[in-house]
């Protein structure tokens, strides 16, 4: 068994950190952008975004929610109206202060003091305040709810240590925001939400999930409860993908969100808010990634299948090139996984082994590679990139087979990959949850310094609240960890509490986040 | 002839001005935010914009270029860098000075003078110089261009007047930008999205548009050659629809994108970038719309065909709508107009004739009435929006036909559609440019107060640079005019110059402009 090159220089049992930016590196997705906190995404990166947008978006408007779009910009006065909402955001705001620049004489530019607002503005950290103002415009009557707003944004929420697509200062996500008649009509809304974004995360990002309730203390600013989903990193730590709140009537009452019900009587609405970003990138390289570079699933590759014609800068490449155009064309008109089959004929100058490599760390699904003596035969060579390496050789697993047979077999072969990434990360992410831990003793060992990637842990609690949270929160601090939530599909209580010794309540999931 | 009664209460040709507000307004497109110069883009106004998004992107990347995101942010500094482009923008800016806020210790919340940024950041108005950035990072080699890149972003530009999808300080756009080799590939992809934006706007949004190169004195700031497709409104003003420009080596120059060329030299890039915005929905209302609302052009139509049956709260209602649900499952499975049919069956609550007056004012393009009777009959009320009344009895036109008919004639009437508003906006467009006009009184006499909208004027010009262009310019801004541009499939010149008495070089168009 010969010894495999990988494709990466960092592997990820040496330094998870160091790979993780190694891959948007050497995959070409994101870069520092010279702007504090803020990355340039680049096309890779960017067209992952678009399909996750794209199919976020069919399950958004299939559920009768609609896009708007609401200002950047918030007067500093929204957000004193929610005390708990500015308690949560006040430190971490860009404060637009003047609308003009004047030469400062010197052949520089400064904020004209001529041009200083009245009142600041804020740039959006979350939209609540400024769609609360909107829906109190917008609701009137019971018979304008349910209010099913969305919106694709850039939002700012200033960083002070900053990593790409996991925290930076301005990052790209949507917010749904709705408005109901009553708590139960915004419950279903708020479970609907999350739902969507378990289905989303699971079947299109091929990212399995634990769905559930954030414990108190983790709750978004100002709501009643906040639910997520949360996914495992190959370093064991827990990356929250998704949120979906219920805000209770508190933004309603901040913003005179109000309705006529049947009877003539004026109530307050209940409203929700929900929201996922390009974090889930970061999920994805975490979760797909492997020694050489990217994985993409499938259903979120911006190009599922890239055909490598290996040109000599010689007169018959072009013979070779209509050969690979005609394989594109028959691709193309395939479906897979729902969708046109997404092909792209790489016909770009450079050696095709170079090529290759640079598309296994991209993390293109399927690479075909066409040499002429393939083209003589009627064939392509077929490397699968979720399963890279011939162990026996030490080399790429290159499969044989006509361009008939590969046209016919692709969208199956899309959608068993697609289905492989899933399973390996659910596979992971079980092996990695562990179970009947009763004291904060075994906890302390389980997550001990030699334990490198110790996963999640459950463990039953009484669910505190107040002080005694307080003290759970400090307690699992000193250990790095947090309760990440309580699994909507967890096994009922059945022991005792592992911090206070009484009857549990429900169980949690406990780990190291991002 | 009975008299009709529209839809809005105010007339186009009684005050266009305010007919635009209540267009925006009566089909809920957008409304003022409460924060200044921003507006709310609401569902309806949104859905046209995803749909002008979708299909020009589908241009975007059809030419190979690449969409990619860059920061919000622009660092003050790089704006002194490019002399005259600071000169352009410099007036109207949004300044992030804080990245903090604290409490004023009055309940209220102010920038944390602790917070202060040692460098302001500029909210961008447009991204030259951030991508300049990027593009200098990227390019290398020759083999690294052309570099085609596409932002859709929002942009900011601090506007004391407003007027919503016209002026807006926060307004959403693309913005392309592009390094090339030399003049000549640059150039040519100027021209590309030019021509681009032409086909965008006569195909997809039936703008009829004049594509030409604006005067030295219209360019944007940096420019070497600015280009612009123009539209003519209703009330005979210009629009300017989206502009392409040739930035030379200006752009490269400030900051440093370079590249080796064949034989080991460094040479600077030569750049483009081109643009539209959220103000192509201002065109299209101040285009299409009529007495009795906008007029959606159906590829650009949230919905195509709207779906109303006349519901009275009773069980048959079961009934109706089932045989309105097989209806609408018919028309979705058609194509038109390249794409599948977009269909709305609108169960929302309340009278069949108050819906059919808020989609009229919308301006779906296909409105369909069912009520029992129709049913029994198998049949449906179809009425077009772009010929909405019966002229002899002042009735809405409504059509009766089967389901089946009307099933198997959709996609041809939504094509037909799409054409009529075309042509009509073409015929007027066309009837409105006065042609041989060769001095300025027969100018002013044109535009004098009495002639409402007088259109557009075609004049020959000597094309006079720097201290005599800007005496042209002078003398039309009494005029309150402008050159829009000069129509690239314009005759050639054959007469005097109507400013200087020279030899003319050229054609101009000239206009009262948005």
């Amino acid at each position: 068994m010969s010894a495999i090159r990988h494709a990466l220089n960092t592997r990820r049992e040496d330094d998870f950190a160091a790979w993780y930016q190694e891959v948007i590196s050497a995959a070409d997705m994101a870069e520092e952008s010279g702007v504090r906190g803020c990355m340039v995404i680049k096309p890779w990166g960017y067209g992952i975004w678009e399909r996750i947008q794209r199919l976020m978006d069919d399950r958004i408007k299939a559920a009768g929610v609609q896009n708007c779009y609401f200002p950047i910009f918030i007067p500093l006065s929204n957000f004193t109206r929610e005390a708990e909402h500015v308690e949560g955001f006040a430190k971490e705001m860009a404060v637009v202060t003047h609308h003009r620049l004047i030469a400062d004489g010197k052949g520089g530019l400064i904020p004209d003091p001529e041009a200083k607002l009245e009142e600041p503005l804020v740039v959006r950290p979350t939209s609540e305040t400024i769609i609360g103002d909107a829906m109190a415009r917008w609701v009137q009557s019971w018979r304008d709810l349910p209010l099913l707003t969305n919106q694709w944004a850039n939002v700012v929420r200033w960083e002070m240590r900053t990593r790409m697509f996991l925290r930076t200062s301005e990052f790209l996500w949507q917010e749904g925001h709705t408005a109901h008649a009553d708590r139960e009509d915004a419950l279903k809304e708020t479970h609907r939400a999350l739902e969507m974004y378990r289905a989303c995360a699971e079947d299109d990002l091929a990212l399995p999930v634990v769905a559930g309730e954030k414990p108190e203390n983790e709750r978004f600013p100002g709501a009643v409860e906040t639910w997520s989903i949360e996914a495992m990193m190959q370093d064991g730590k827990a990356l929250q993908a998704g949120t979906s709140h219920y805000l209770g009537t508190n933004f309603a009452h901040a913003a005179g969100i109000q309705y006529q019900d049947k009877e003539g009587g004026q109530q307050f609405c209940h409203t929700t808010s929900w929201g996922v970003s390009t974090r889930l990138i970061g999920g994805i390289i975490m979760t797909h990634g492997d020694d050489d570079g990217l994985r993409v699933p499938p259903r979120i590759a911006p190009h599922q299948i890239v055909i490598i014609p290996m040109l000599r800068e010689v007169p018959e490449d072009d013979a070779l090139i209509a050969y690979c155009e005609e394989l594109r064309t028959m691709l193309a008109r395939q479906h897979a996984l729902g969708e046109a089959t997404r092909v792209l004929l790489d016909k770009a100058p450079g050696k095709a082994a170079a090529k290759r490599w640079d598309w296994v760390r991209k993390g293109a699904p399927v690479i075909l590679e066409v040499g002429p003596r393939d083209m003589a035969e009627g064939k392509v060579a077929v490397l699968r990139r979720d399963a890279l390496w011939n162990e026996a050789n030490g080399k790429p697993a290159f499969r044989f087979v006509t361009r008939e047979d590969f046209a016919a077999e692709a969208p199956e072969l899309l959608a068993e990959i697609q289905q492989a990434l899933f399973d390996q990360a659910r596979a992971r992410r079980d092996a990695n949850i562990t179970r009947g831990v009763t004291s904060m003793d075994q906890v302390a060992a389980h997550f001990a310094e030699g334990q490198k990637y110790p996963g999640w842990v459950e463990m039953q609690w009484s669910k505190p609240t107040g002080a005694a949270l307080d003290k759970v929160v400090e307690q699992l601090k000193a250990l790095k960890l947090t309760v990440r939530n309580v699994p909507r599909d967890a096994a009922p209580a059945d022991g005792t509490c592992i911090f206070t010794g009484q009857p549990a309540v429900e169980r949690i999931l406990v780990a190291r986040a991002y």
